[in-house]
């Protein structure tokens, strides 16, 4: 068994959805070891996520920031979590909507994503820093 | 370490939420080999997902269909990628709420799901082709 | 490759989020032979679920039932499930909301959380007995 882990902290990115898929492969080249697999990016935060989605026109993530906007706002009249500000609460509902990481198979040295497929990192804080993720590779 | 990998292409299902156990499980029999491990399924697409959820009663899965196209509207007025049609925006939202993978642990040869437990394929388009599966098993 | 893999029932819980890092921690200590792998606990039931929060202020988990509540209400008229009781089918899609299984990156022997990340069991029923996980740490 090959097993690579590398541990990268990204640039910080403003509240939306983005795409962070050739920040994943240029931080672990050693994926090109590994004949069958599976690639882990996993994200070390509550208030941001991990999600696969299309790679290719921008509204789709502007959409989705939109949509999720809707689905869990600011200020709903139960949140009781309110001190750390109105896009705390929401931030970590969608990040567990999300999910805190992708998995992806490895096929002769590379990701097999279907080709509209690309990662995105989901900030959901409106001043978030640098956010950390550990990036795993293991196969055969 | 043992690790098997195929890929398949489902033949199209209709917009709605549909079992595959049975697919899956006809797709890898090495599965039997592994004594302790993981399966992944993984969706090569972004406007359809995967799940595990109910595989006894059909209305929970005609359900889901009902509840996530509330949850997830057509032609919400905050929708600019509208060019695909007025299920594409929606299929996209869709498929990052639900995720593009499953995995399951294997023991003794066989997936360790719950009694009420299957593999759904959540088609979130309305006229959609065959949808590619990558299907890895490993562990010892 | 390592690969270890246990099976446990915790104790029943109410309805709600709650934090159960430990009790995963403690079903598998042989997690400390592994310097680079991935940890996967899966939950073997379809109207229970499984995430990664905050594991500080319990206000959180709290805002989670509300909205969640809120988002996947009882009693929607389009539910044709309904023979099991009102909470039943939202538990459901609840769950796969959620997801059935988390992955956690594990370096030198240890879980590589955030220093704000717990596991969530999340219990989507009124009544439910103890939930049966499958916890397994893989890698070298």
């Amino acid at each position: 068994m090959k097993c690579f882990q590398k541990e990268i902290q990204l640039k910080p990115h403003k509240r939306g959805f983005h795409l962070i898929t050739d920040v994943v492969l240029n931080t672990i080249p050693e994926l090109n070891e590994i004949k069958t697999g599976q690639l882990q990016v996993f994200i070390k935060h509550t208030s941001a996520s991990l999600t696969i989605n299309e790679n290719a026109d921008y509204t789709v993530r502007t959409d989705f920031e939109s949509h999720f906007n809707k689905m869990v706002p600011e200020n709903a009249p139960y949140y009781q979590h309110t001190y750390e500000g109105s896009d705390d609460m929401p931030a970590h509902i969608k990040a567990s909507l999300l999910g805190a990481s992708i998995q992806i198979p490895i096929t002769n040295g590379k990701l097999n994503l279907g080709i509209w497929q690309g990662i995105y990192l989901c900030e959901h804080r409106n001043h978030a820093g640098g956010r950390k993720l550990v990036i795993t590779a293991f196969g055969i």
